[in-house]
């Protein structure tokens, strides 16, 4: 059969292209022109009881750290502005308070603002369920007031290993200061 | 045409090349040889302001965690070891304290060292302006008394979707222990 | 010589199996079939001597925060819980603590859990010797009592430019409640 230069430059041009195809539908695309559609995604809820001096069996978070003035019982006056608060809450599926716990959230949250609700937050996930063994590390700002809030998903380890990524962060219930629980969604765009 | 084989792997090494070419010069590189070009990079500046007990109405950080001894309106003896800072400073595109801020600068910082001016920061820029919507997540050392000072750019979101980089801040002024102006070179290397 | 489509094939395909190879032997792997191997990999010790209040000379991390009730002395009753330390540690090359230090680790940890010992862990190796020059930066959950724990490493700078890994920690020794020593096998996955 003969051959010609053109076909094989359309086969090497096939070739490419699916090349590119599949790299692109991997988990690490190449550029700025990819969809950006997770590779893997979860939605988590977690709880945080504060202590407040009367609640030492249910508390999940204390508050450690406060501006001058200010108590370890009580929320900061302005906005809570300088509190920092250690916490290790419950992780569960739905949104139930009373569900069983699929893994713990643990570390610290900051309020960073004197004239409105910020906060600053940097923890992990332990999970430890059925689906997933393994820890996701994230940090970012987290502005309460606003509906939804993205933060960085900065790495992970087990079944998470080196995964990055985008959570975004709803506050789906509140009671006073002392009771609140987070939606969080958990977009990976980096898995390995 | 008389089609050789030689002919053929001319092209595919071509074709490789090119393709090989393509992909160094987008955001992900593919190895250690790539040039280590920011794929994008914001000079940025801000302004922290020390609550000493009384500058309340102008202050912008705050003391709220110190060693045994010390208080929360003067930073800590032995060059400031233990005190961990709460802040939301303003950025600004230029070194002015009063212009208009893009944006605000929130997180904590730690004094870290008992014989010399060190400082860990972990903090995230929320920027809000004509250019940019979104917010940088940072974490890393800053040994105060060097010039430069290099930090990890660990996630973004927003415009920053998915962004790392690193930052090198430099202390552009500062006024005894109670304001500092902290210039922040961004250059991301991993853009989305 | 004749030539023939199938040729032409098969060159290319071993041309794409030759990138495959190659780029899957660099340091980004291309998805989720790459077999995990370093980069590039360090084991490094650093040593943690908690102020007691006794100790100021040798102490190289202090308690600056406490639930209420606590003092920053003496490790919280219940775990530790709420205790934030801030650290500037020696690291060594070897488990010895006189050993000529290569570096320190900078930071705070937490104790963030009430029913048994876990921390989380914030901090930068600042490196300067021989070998290498730069930070790496780690976040991550330390649940203590569990052998060996991973904790991500999110970034670096210098020798370690826009590092990521995973590093593995064990507690190597420790004395009471005022001195411990961490081994730390850092494996970085992405190197530039």
């Amino acid at each position: 059969m003969a051959f010609s230069t053109k076909n094989c430059i359309i086969i090497i041009v096939l070739a490419l292209f699916l090349l590119f195809s599949s790299s692109s539908s991997s988990a690490f695309p190449m550029g700025k022109k990819q969809k950006h559609k997770p590779c893997k995604q979860l939605v988590l809820y977690f709880h945080d009881i504060i202590y407040n001096g009367k609640n030492a069996a249910n508390a999940t978070s204390a508050i450690v750290a406060a501006p001058e003035g200010a108590n370890l019982t009580i929320l900061a006056p302005q906005f809570h502005f300088g509190n920092i608060a250690v916490f290790d809450d419950p992780i569960t599926l739905d949104n139930n308070l009373h569900s069983k716990p699929v893994g713990r959230a643990q570390g610290m949250y900051i309020y960073d603002t004197k004239n409105t609700f910020t906060s600053w937050l940097a923890f992990s996930f332990s999970l430890n369920y059925t689906a997933y063994e393994g820890t996701i590390n994230f940090i970012g700002a987290d502005p309460i007031m606003v509906k939804t809030r993205d933060i960085s998903v900065v790495g992970g380890t087990g079944d998470f290993f080196m995964h990055r990524g985008v959570a975004t962060i709803m506050t789906d219930a509140f009671e006073g200061e002392v009771y609140f629980r987070l939606r969080v969604d958990i977009k990976f765009y980096e898995c390995w």
